[in-house]
């Protein structure tokens, strides 16, 4: 599983009064508990400080704050195109950032095409098109994300560098809804076998009791499905545990080695 | 999810001895401790009790005594159909018992299938000819199991009276093993979408260690490949509460009625 670690987003309580405030040690821990914690990438998202000057300002001042402080890649997060390229621009040359996020309509699509090129980047990509907006419908998602990849392909994008997000939407409004996504994760792995997979599962719970309890058994089937990506809070240990072992009993786990190394590490407790 | 309590079995700690002293009120008492956690049928099995004869006598016994204490039907369990037969015979008749088990082995399946008729009984089948015996591969699994229906199918069983069991096995030995019951639950329920599932998933954790994640994680993961059976421990809470949030996230439970019910009665706990 390759985990992205959520929690450097100024959506998160804390995190944008750390942001303006330029403070170092703030941020800096949020980077290191994620990297301690197993995290492959470290989101960086301030998309919610609302001029888009001060976006560009706190996304210049968290890439090099949040590369001081781990040795990872960074998952460069915005909604702005603009934004994306000033913190691909600044982010670590050795290390292969990922862009969150593109979808297949075409204006952003055309934006963020060139982006993933230059700066020799992985991209998350969600199956949304012009045609049908956030489609209902795996089969139609499943086409969106199909031709999305065939496109990037053609573009010179190898299919290991792409990562589809298959939208978790919540079950409380539509309980045939996670369905939907499991069946898009399944249908594009069935074309492009490389091809990776990143969400947050979080939504799929919105509005229901128990989110911890519906969000953990979510990720077993995800997982049954296909996906070996996810955004999340690298330090939430039920879900690690549930991703253990969903990957051993889906065959991802050759002679338990990771359940086992877990175990030993006291992280299955 | 159709629960067969698991308790009343000789191979459990205590029950042997008190079936043997004839205890009525420790097999009442574990049978109406299922009933009230939610059990649809209460397997009885004594078939560690080695001599035929005591086998004979404790069936007979067991099947007055859960009757006597609960209003659930039986799961009458026995390697020997003659002791199968016998149960059924004790059995009320205003309710409909369930056979565990036969296999498509030829001797087996033809002396259970006239019972499965003549006491108007459920049948659990597992997926296991002469020629493969218990094969690893699922297509194999599939296979027997859809061969098995069929002829019981033409000697005038319904479908949805059959309960196939894809035979849960250890991944500590095989991590290929985990999919190949999953893919046999999806490739007969494909072919047979009325089809029960029943099975024990313990199995699949043996020599692992914190078994219980594995195995409520596994069950997750068959639920979402059609499983909607199986013989467990109802007061298992972890288990059920994993049953309630896949069924919901698998369009299993319309308008998220069963898991908020499961939630108000704190059930989810």
């Amino acid at each position: 599983m390759i985990i992205v670690g959520e929690k450097i987003n100024t959506s998160l309580k804390g995190v944008s009064e750390a942001i303006r405030a330029r403070d170092v040690d703030f941020i800096t821990n949020l980077a290191k508990a994620q990297e301690e914690m197993g995290a492959d990438y470290i989101d960086v998202n301030c998309a919610s400080l609302l001029e888009e000057n001060e976006e560009i300002e706190g996304m210049k001042w968290l890439v090099k704050t949040v590369q001081n402080a781990v040795e990872l890649p960074l998952c460069i997060d915005s909604p702005d195109a603009k934004v994306l390229e000033i913190g691909l621009e600044l982010h670590r040359k050795d290390l292969r950032p990922l862009i969150n996020s593109t979808t297949y309509e075409r204006e952003r699509f055309d934006q963020i095409l060139p982006l993933i090129k230059k700066y020799n980047a992985g991209i998350i990509a969600l199956t949304i098109d012009d045609e049908h907006g956030i489609s209902s419908d795996a089969q139609v998602r499943t086409t969106i994300g199909i031709k999305m990849i065939e496109e990037m392909v053609e573009n010179g994008i190898a299919v290991s560098d792409i990562y589809i997000d298959p939208l978790i939407q919540p079950v409380s409004s539509n309980t045939k809804i996670g369905n939907v996504a499991l069946n898009t994760i399944s249908g594009i792995k069935e074309k492009f076998n490389e091809v990776h997979f990143m969400c947050g599962l979080s939504n799929v719970s919105y509005d229901l009791p128990k989110r911890a309890l519906l969000n953990r058994t979510y990720m077993s089937l995800c997982i049954m499905a296909g996906l070996d990506g996810a955004i999340m809070d690298p330090k939430n240990s039920e879900m690690r545990k549930v991703i253990y072992a969903a990957e051993l009993l889906t065959d991802k786990d050759k002679h338990c080695k990771k359940y086992l190394g877990a175990f030993r590490k006291g992280l299955l407790e």
